[in-house]
């Protein structure tokens, strides 16, 4: 056990660790949810602190032989070391204090053991005076959760563009199997399956712009910030620099903002790239949902796709198997809808000059970014690759189906169109029986109008 | 043209109408919904000032003269006059003032009118002084949104008995008529259109019975709290005997708050009746679901049910018909969860001694209440009278159905049962004919296993 | 009374009104909320509609007599005549068919009396062969959403601007004003009360280009997709010309989608139109209540602004005065967040080709726009324009406090100034007495390091 | 490595774990959270299924031998062991048929071992038919989740019982304190610091209320419902005996429903008991929020309450403490409101005779009330217990406040009253000043008045 103090008093820590009192305090004050810091953060947090020790030497603040010693504590964190020495639970009070303090012991005690000298001398290397130098939790804090944004929706970004993708491949594989298009769940005029699932993939993609546009717009970070975004204690040349530094550090781009006040007071951003991970979600629930419905029955429903069984489908009910890829993957869409309502209550909390609900933001974000990559991964890999088409049974309803005579609109008019429904409905006859016994359009010209490329392609068939 | 002021100034107030400077005031503090108070609530509001009146007449501090002018007025509100003199925003500030002040500034000047004064004459009669004698806006307006939602709360649960009653009937009228049960979309065992009906009647139910004890527990009202609980300039008699003039008028029982502060400073009750709406909303989203499902097709789909058809289906697609009424009622019911969540956003920033944030949650509750019950109504009305079931094509489904191998499981066991699911799946021949040519159980018992009877009611075949 | 019918059957229609049977059978399905159709929307349609026309003359299927006559008709709405035609329910089942077809038949009627026909001879015009020509609901409906959206953005957006360009007078007014910066609450560090309100506008500035960036994405209509998005009916002419004609009849770029069966699929659009409405109004909640926590008191709070007085506060507690428009702004905004929930349940509803959830998405988007735009207005006319600070105050409170030991912290380090501060709380001196009575720092470079000029700007005072 | 098989072919277990097939493709096809099955849902499951067991050996279809064997293995997990051979994720697909197979599993092959033979036997003791005898996950697994709920609410009530205990202790030492009571952040009239105590505990206990209600509504379970309601393969002499025997294993009541088609469609019983959470967390960020304002300063806010402190508040504010406890039951709460969300989306999409996002639900039922339980207690140790009245601070607000004026309302009335107040807001003079030097009331008759007693309780001073 080593002794360590901050000005609240003494505490005991045991030697083999490097968080210290802080985090001890922060240890025991937050018991919430049983859960850790997410090791993307920590890293990310690691990143921010390395370009904040840069910077201040860049002004000759920070002394060459410790920011040496704190950048590679923080590389080793980077590079996935000392992950287990960050306790604290995600939801905590404080405004991120506590993981900002956490990080800043680490760091410490690792640079001082790369110096040669005992964890806890925080004459030597402070967490405050140097890990912390021209910081405040206030700017390092929500810079850390961007950097941490930044880096997992490229992970999220590639599971969309893996699922659009592999739509695209069903949208081509399947775009001659002409099918029943429905509107209101009712049978409306004929589509191919291909071209569904290129229309799944089309909304994917939108998704995936939203969000990188969301997660641009958070590159602006408040670093120099410091208290209350007026930049006390941070000289403009630091502030200048962290940016640049950071930027090196990530590899991206992150810019520091305008109004260094309004960054630090607001933390509508995090709300911004919620609601595009929700919307995104919105859609797709809405692909789910179509999938468990094109794949029901398979007797006694629509039993227009197979998916690849996963698993027995009941513990009572022999031979059944469930859609269990597709559920999955709406309620992990559920969730992220959810989580942006936790978010958006953050936001709205905020007072004066910080919004202190950041750390419950940031475990919604994290979440729902992890939960949803791995729910896309998981659609694809286990649903959507060993996806079939039940070809036969689209061609079946379709032989069935009235629908089509909307493609007599512009030939015979709505009125006698609508009439040609009914008797249809009436005597179960078909659409192409009743207009030939009719005589009302000669059969060329029918069967023309109702091909399979007249019905899916825009344009009136002459 | 007449003149009136408060301790902000003069204003003109034209001759013609009841209310004076204070609701000017509002009507020009407050334009966002374009909308005025809902009628139901001002016809509660004036029952709240007449039960003041009543106590106040009682304690002896309201001049019998004044009072019976009161209570004249009050009465005319409440038999449906004067509710144009209301001009005010639902969505206010001022935690109701607004609407208090309008009701008691129409009150008062009807009741000039009535014992011959003219309007303003706040010297002789008082809006501040009479009307609102030993109340505040801060226990007059919770209450009357009380005695409003108990009032709606009527109307909301005939429409849902109706409903109950009517699903209850359709239960009887349909209880021989076997389909397929479907869990997860996917074919399960056998179940009877009746004993579906017979769910969602006792779904409702339970919905009713959990608005009643929502609305129940605001029947607890802070009558004689005054201005933050205390009861000051409220005398003990009359906070006595308020609560039995207002049980009187309203004819229900009203009481008395143990915790005058606590039923002061807290909203809760209002998000528990919301809630209570949330709960039963989300059953019967799911209820008008499964009628969406049921009425699919009619070619290409379900089609177990035929709704009535209410209007054409389609500007383009002659013949269409769409279930209009089961959407409609999903959509409200979308509202309905909405606003809960309004709700709840107010309950939640309430400080100190009261909940500013009232009006957009009486707002949010009277537009939920209403409009359930109109859609509610309607699904009843339009769809579910002229429901009509599809027999035969519940039949179709179920004769080609693979889940009855289910009730073979206690005679055969499940993996022997999960054997012939798969062989049914892949030649296409029924469990019947398998069963048979495999000879694992005699015709007779088989029948047995599977009669309609055995397959929708608990037990195990002998 | 003249008769008319549709394939259900045939109605009596008031000789009077412009509307027809499916605007009767809608009216008489939908009675839900008490509301009719948005104006601006109901205009919007009329755009479309005319743009429609425009467009099938291009192509030669729409006579040039009708369509002239259709296009005087729908100008006559854009003007803002006939919209007392449209009394169906904006909660509605049938994805706007209603709404729709009641513009077909009110723009049908109309212009069949410009050619001196009756009402009703839907033989020489008929809303479905001609009003709605190579149009569907499904494409017609969210168009003309999203023209209305535009439209009501463009409201929004200049109240926005407004509020952000008072916020920077206020800025600008009060830029010398110096006082306690607060995080968590609790005393921090100085800023100026110039700095906050900058800080205001400059987070309201994000929000307008959030609801920018969105409203443009929908500028990407489906015209042409008919039915599902095939386009079926619908010559390739005429999709071209469409969004052509759209853009020149409501002034503005639209184009047609790339993916027309996604983009009449989904409708995620609106989705994130609403969520820039929600990320805006949280900003909003935290600066109106940061205005509130600042008006707090006046004696027994922080009193640091004095919103002008606009009504009587209390009907018991004489001379209170409330901070009412700050409070009807924050319930607006929860209003706003609210109706985002009932949009998100529409979205993620969808099934297959079409999402029947739109008009409950349309309601609460049009409602979303009108109230905060209106909200918006009414806190800058009345309260920021008539905004005084109590700069006294402002001055009492910083001179009283402990925080500015923060920039010592450069000077003297984290621990030592801790220790200055914990003996400020304890003894009631100020910072400035111990530090000069300890002879820590000269005086000079004390006052130095305390200016305004030093605590409220990046850097550190040498 | 042992050989297990279900119908969808054979996998290799690792020997040394008790799960088996089934357990092993639902880990491989669900990975979204990270997490694992709540420990108290495992032993609920557990007790569900030695409940079963009992039932079915009651029935006699059950051998005794294995029955035994169950029910040890099932006791054993009850007990704590096996904990870790659960390796499920909670969002699941599946409608929790994967958690059912688990446990199931489990059970299975501990009793093999039980009775001496090896792992994988299903031959000898089979986990479907069983362990899971007369069950469907359709009934046992919402049982569970019941008994669970059931569990994890006796914690929350007794960690709200505790809050509201100490905040009656609370309300009894501060029943002295006089201070300003506030409406709008306005000053209004006195209250005590122990009545606002009072009132905060009154208001927890009618969370506690709300919360047994609910939970006690879902003692109702549908045991013996099997797949899909109708009770297929269950005898009704089982039916009987399970709630029995569930009702003897968990030492609480449990009662078959009435309608168990109902009970096994919906899922409407755990939106209740989570808006019953929700609105208790609503009650609970009211009374933090309160808390962080009368905390807030000490030297430029309200400082009526000094909290204990808890950690350093600032990495760059020396000496700064924020109210930390205070802020994570803020988050807290907001995360138990987003929760709700979840499970209301999980409700509303459940379709025809079963819900299969009910392992969304239950992940966000376990979460929240373990999340609320924790900070609640959390609250109560590093906050309340260590509460400190700040007496003096509010007796200095009290003591400038003009509100006061309102007790003399009933002497003076309201237009006096406010031009009084408006006098006293002017010049800086005391209520009291003004009153005695104008002569309006005599002083005995005034001090009488606007003594603490006569403005803190009911009644007008005579």
């Amino acid at each position: 056990m080593r002794k360590e103090h901050d000005f609240l008093g003494e505490l005991d820590v045991p030697d083999d660790v490097y968080y210290g009192v802080q985090t001890i305090r922060a240890k025991e004050n937050f018991n919430i949810t049983g859960q850790t810091i997410d090791s993307d953060f920590i890293q990310s947090f690691a990143k921010v602190k390395k370009a904040a020790a840069l910077a201040n030497m860049l002004t000759g603040r920070l002394d060459k032989k410790i920011g040496d010693a704190l950048i590679k504590a923080a590389d080793e964190i980077i590079a996935g070391e000392l992950l287990d020495q960050f306790p604290v639970d995600p939801i905590q009070g404080g405004a991120g204090t506590s993981i900002n303090m956490n990080t800043n012991e680490v760091i410490v005690n690792r640079a001082l053991e790369i110096i040669g000298e005992k964890k806890g001398r925080y004459d030597i290397i402070s967490p405050n005076n140097h890990a912390n130098m021209a910081q405040s939790t206030n700017d390092s804090f929500p810079t850390a959760i961007k950097v941490c944004i930044s880096h997992k929706s490229k992970k999220l970004i590639a599971a969309l563009e893996y699922l659009a993708g592999e739509l695209d491949k069903k949208a081509e594989e399947y775009k001659d199997i002409l099918k029943m298009g429905r509107t209101h769940l009712q049978d409306a005029v004929p589509i191919t399956l291909g071209q569904e699932m290129g229309s799944y993939a089309s909304s994917v993609r939108r998704g995936i712009r939203r969000i990188k546009t969301a997660v641009d717009s958070i590159h602006i970070v408040n670093m120099g910030a410091t208290a209350v975004g007026t930049g006390l204690n941070a000289e403009p040349k630091y502030i200048k620099a962290v940016a640049h530094t950071l930027s090196e550090v990530t590899g991206e781009t992150f810019k520091t903002a305008d109004n260094l006040i309004d960054t630090t007071n607001n933390t509508d951003g995090f709300a911004d790239v919620s609601a595009s991970l929700k919307v995104t979600a919105l859609v797709l629930i809405k692909m789910a949902n179509d999938f468990r419905l094109m794949a029901s029955g398979p007797r006694c429903g629509l039993n227009e796709l197979k998916l690849p069984p996963r698993q027995p489908g009941s513990s009572i009910m022999p031979g059944k198997i469930n859609p269990v890829i597709a559920e999955v993957l709406d309620q992990t869409c559920y969730q992220v809808v959810a989580n942006d309502l936790a978010i958006s209550l953050g936001v709205e909390n905020g007072q004066f000059e910080l919004n202190v609900m950041e750390p419950v933001m940031a475990f919604n974000l994290f979440n729902s970014m992890n939960y949803l990559t791995n729910a896309v991964n998981t659609f694809v890999d286990k649903l959507l690759i060993g996806l079939q088409p039940n070809s036969k049974q689209c061609h079946n309803w379709l032989d069935k189906s009235v629908g089509i005579v909307t493609a007599l609109l512009p030939h015979i008019g709505y009125e006698n169109s609508a009439m040609l429904a009914k008797e249809a409905y009436t005597t179960g006859d078909s659409i192409r029986e009743i207009v030939l016994k009719k005589g009302l359009l000669p059969k060329e010209k029918l069967e023309h109008i109702l091909s399979p490329e007249q019905m899916t392609h825009p344009g009136i068939a002459e």
